[in-house]
């Protein structure tokens, strides 16, 4: 009799090896982290004796899952804000939080959370990609699983490198740590084509090659992301990622939703693994990925839960069930990813896709003893049929739950027995993440609170001078006022001819003032479109005083460049009201009397509400707003407008009124 | 102090009221079978006492979920049959073991079944359809659960029924029987569209404003089901049902895959409630339905998770999860179906859908006390965030499992408190479940032993006479044969002539035969094709004997007509090999010396073989094949044919030692 340390017993197992072979009843022999023998429960028995020997009743024994891609810390963020687009989600929401609060407390919180849902739900192995790598490797480690660990460079600033030059030393130091530990590969994840540069690509795939370590990125995540690449570089993300050299390296492709046959080719031939997200794809309707069609052109293909803030869960059981639903409905074809093979895709297939097959992903004599048990004596698995050998796998893609998982072992170490965890505290973990939620409410909450904070959580609003001096006249006769600025006292500095798109959002708190998103189209000499600019203002409500002559000063406003659209606004702002003004404006920059104002010759399109002149001026200076009132009023005159016709109100009072909304 | 029963009192609760209020911490108190109040627990521990209080810390208080559409006696097929197409899963494995094993015992049990995964899954109600329908009524109403319970129709013989009067006069039996019970709805299915018959439709919907109880039917599930309908009706399904006047009643309208808007309009002014089965439809590959399109038109859509055959669980946690995913996915568009709407698809909408909206779906005062707990303290539903008020809807949607689901209370009576069960014994059900699994394994593995046993299951093969007799010889000229058969001894009976496109079906196992699908297309005198008709033939492979001359004697063999495609047969008789023949026939039936026969003049058209005549008949006797068979060879000679170049072999094999195939 040959020694083991544990002989699991009594068990149907699904071993996944190349030949699906199936042992029922089978026995699997466990010596220190490695498998030792697999096989019908009474060969093994007769061979190898083992201090423990443990009885599978009514379970499924099978290789511990693959989590393909995620982002373990974001279990801190686990339904912090859903049902949103990705951009208001991730740049509204996950970015500022991240910024505020992200740290290698954090990311060890949240890497602990997700590793003990990962146990529960008979993850294994992950593949993970996020800040402050060597905090999230050393908590994995901590709590026995197996990762993959790769730490993210982006050309912007992260939570954990203010510059991506100080991002590649980071990682390239934490590769050097933990490159060769029994548990944890380290990697590198230059983030995706839009958050990188060429240097880093290259950068990353020389720190690859060098040594010997997987590249984690996103490719074709959204049809946007592809479309803008194409425009910018003619060809799709694969292609260009080829020119920079990354498929030199052992890649992991997370998420692959729009990649054409040509780009599958590519990866079958470079051998890189494609990491299938479906809950995140639908979750943020990013599209169906053609796994289907990646399978027949042979391609590696994991499953993946992607980031728990965008799933909301690490429950692989649920994904690998939603991985084969989907591809069936997205094939029209409903014998596609049939049970088996969709189990391989989050086992055996899952560990190629990743690098891993050598160590994991089968029950395979000399792999890593990576086990899970699933019981199959649930009244939502029963009855249980034997006539088709497949049926067994159906029962575990179709009909069990993660909750039926009830034990864990990961390279030798028991993680979980009859469902409780061996190495962490949960009540203990749920305590903590829950102090982190109450702090990141406490900072969302203030955020809310001021239209102006949320403009400034995404970045770039900027304070203009304090005050603006400003005078509105109906006008009947706008070349008048053109021919007028000809006269001696005026000197005009530049001229503009735009078409203007306002839109103005309101608040039930009018305390919050109007944001303004407005598209310039520049209009040339031509009368040609030249090119389109967008701005965001964020405008105080009140007047700070009405001078003579209805001269309006006005209080400072905020002001930042339009870079997400319209859409983007509205669902991140969430205004009570909306509207909408179109206008053609010819804009002067003029000196009167060696005094800065600028001319606006509106006319109002939509709604068509004739001519206006528009004289403006602003000042950081109280008193310097009071002498520039009364020039302006002075300036009216000069150009034989009448300031009787004078507006006390802006363009949206005037519209409103006139539409009778209000 | 007002008294109650029950108050369960520190819960967050979601009343999915018409205002959608939420207390936290809230408490609502029930009295006999209803809800007496709700509010803030405060408020209600103020005005009311009770025998039991329950103390719901760190768990949601919610409406009992509506499953809107399943059939429960099919968790006894859990598992039997996956990956497969529509067509081969039913007809050639649902239906035929239904009409082996479907009983009052097996729906009683299969019921049981269901009833125990409901309980967990969190529903208090579900929607049935299936046969047998008194005895689920009784075993649902056992366990404590609310049904609405319709009693299938179709035109074709059920289990509970020989033709569709029997099932008509049985449904009207059972809803005399349990109109007006507490927990059961008596209720009347019309199958389907392409199981029914307008006299089906009609009788139903008699039957439905008769007794005022809900019409079930399954309505547009494939878009296959829609063409057909509009090639012979000119029109979709909707509109062909509304004119057979079903929408005069209250219908509930499963799957709705593939109707339009106009079909939606319909249902909005008739009331009609749809119910979404989205894991089934995924499953089965039978397409997106446009769910946010009929929520923007004011449809009533619940949920519901289809039979557990096809799905294959009761899950509705999940199952609301998929249709919230789902929706944002099809429609590409991650804002659509938020959480909280679709928890409102899931109780109070889905009461709505199912005409059940007076009793159950909400938590407010009055209505029955369908009530469930669900715990957020778990590590895959942690932290819990405050800020957004939708954040509680998403934890429900995006991170709940079903197993957090630990009481439930259904018209005032407890089914189950700390997760256990009150009303059922799991145990005992999931061993009668495996008793009836074994029978069914065994039943289909004799099943699958013989090709003539699975061309009998899907019905409809009858045994031709015993004996062929047959000679086949190459000819040069056909007109000389032709000629011939003017000859005074023979006297011609019908003249057909065909082209035939033959698929052959090849075994491992060579005494299965082979199975021969052939379409005829029928040519006129104008050579125009007239119709197509298809049949299916098993043709034994050995000979009996072999006569002078090359008659050959074969053994009998069966047919079928061929109402399914060949690529249904092709799956479900999953043959190891195909061959494809496609020949031009003249066919003659004639007497010679006052006996018949058949006497085909063929020309292999692909592959290009040339010329035969065959001369065939049928016998049941031996002796007469005798006869016969010296009577062909003399026919053959009397034709001018050649017996020198007479073939012993069949096509298939002249067809194969012609391509070098086999």
């Amino acid at each position: 009799m040959k020694h083991s340390d544990v002989i699991f017993k009594n068990a149907i197992i699904l071993t996944m090896d190349d030949d699906y072979n199936i042992y029922n009843p089978g026995a699997v022999a466990v010596k220190g982290d490695s498998i030792l023998a697999v096989g019908k429960e009474k060969k093994i028995l007769e061979e190898y004796e083992a201090s423990e020997v443990l009885d599978c009743q009514m379970k499924i024994l099978l290789p511990g899952l693959i989590n393909a891609h995620t982002h373990v810390p974001m279990t801190l963020l686990r339904g912090l804000a859903d049902d949103l687009r990705l951009d208001v989600w991730l740049m509204g929401y996950m970015m500022p939080v991240e910024r505020e609060f992200v740290s290698p407390e954090f990311v060890r919180l949240g890497t602990k959370l997700a590793c003990a849902e990962s146990i529960r739900s008979g993850v294994t192995t992950f593949v993970d990609m996020y800040y402050y790598e060597s905090d999230i490797a050393e908590a994995t480690a901590e709590a026995g699983l197996r990762a993959i660990c790769s730490q993210s460079i982006l050309k912007f600033p992260t939570p954990d490198a203010t510059y991506y030059e100080e991002s590649l030393a980071v990682a390239e130091d934490f590769i050097q740590t933990w490159k060769g530990h029994p548990l944890i590969v380290p990697s590198v994840a230059p983030h995706a084509i839009y958050t990188c540069t060429d240097e880093i690509w290259q950068a990353c795939t020389a720190l690859a090659l060098k040594y010997d370590i997987p590249i984690h990125t996103h490719i074709s995540e959204t049809a946007g992301e592809v479309e803008n690449v194409r425009k910018e570089f003619g060809m799709p993300v694969v292609p260009y990622l080829k020119k920079q050299g990354i498929f030199d390296a052992k890649v992991i492709a997370a998420h692959c939703v729009h990649i054409d046959e040509g780009e599958m080719r590519t990866f079958q031939h470079a051998g890189t693994g494609v990491a299938h997200n479906p809950s995140s794809n639908l979750k943020l309707a990013s599209g169906f990925a053609n796994i289907t069609r990646m399978l027949e052109l042979k391609v590696n293909v994991g499953i993946g839960t992607d980031g728990p803030a965008s799933n909301n869960d690490l429950d692989m059981i649920e994904e690998i069930r939603l991985a084969s639903m989907v591809a069936k409905a997205a094939s029209g074809n409903p014998t596609a990813l049939p049970a088996r093979q969709t189990l391989a895709m989050a086992t055996s297939m899952g560990a190629k896709a990743v690098h891993l097959d050598h160590l994991t992903g089968s029950i395979v004599p000399g792999k890593r003893a990576d086990i899970i048990l699933l019981g199959i004596n649930k009244i939502h698995n029963s009855p249980n049929f034997q006539r088709d050998p497949n049926g067994i796998y159906s029962q575990v893609i179709y009909a069990a739950k993660s909750t039926d998982i009830s034990h864990m072992m990961v390279n030798g170490q028991w993680l979980m027995r009859d469902s409780e965890l061996l190495t962490l505290n949960e009540e203990e973990l749920i305590e903590q993440a829950q102090t982190y939620a109450q702090k990141i409410d406490k900072f969302l909450i203030a955020r809310e609170q001021s239209v102006l904070s949320k403009l400034i959580a995404i970045g770039g609003a900027m304070e203009e001078e304090s005050f603006e001096v400003q005078a509105k006249v109906h006008i009947t006769d706008p070349d008048a006022i053109i021919t007028a600025l000809d006269k001696e006292e005026i000197k005009i500095t530049y001229t503009r001819h735009y078409h203007e798109y306002d839109t103005y959002f309101f608040f039930d708190d009018e305390d919050q003032g109007r944001l303004r998103y407005r598209e310039d189209e520049f209009i040339n000499e031509s009368h040609e479109t030249e090119f389109v600019r967008g701005r965001l203002t964020l405008v105080g409500v009140s007047r700070e005083e009405q001078f003579d002559q209805d001269v309006m000063l006005s209080r400072s406003r905020y002001y930042a460049p339009a870079t997400h659209s319209l859409r983007f606004y509205r669902e991140y702002f969430d205004p009570s009201r909306e509207l909408d003004i179109e206008k053609d404006r010819l804009r002067f920059k003029i000196q009167y009397k060696g005094v800065d104002f600028y001319i606006n010759i509106d006319t109002l399109v939509n709604p068509d509400l004739g001519h206006f002149l528009e004289v403006k001026s602003r000042t950081w200076s109280r008193e310097d707003a009071e002498r520039k009132s009364r020039m302006i009023a002075e300036l009216i005159e000069y150009l034989g407008a009448s300031s009787e016709k004078a507006e006390t109100e802006d363009y949206t009072e005037i519209v409103e009124n006139f539409t009778g909304n209000k």
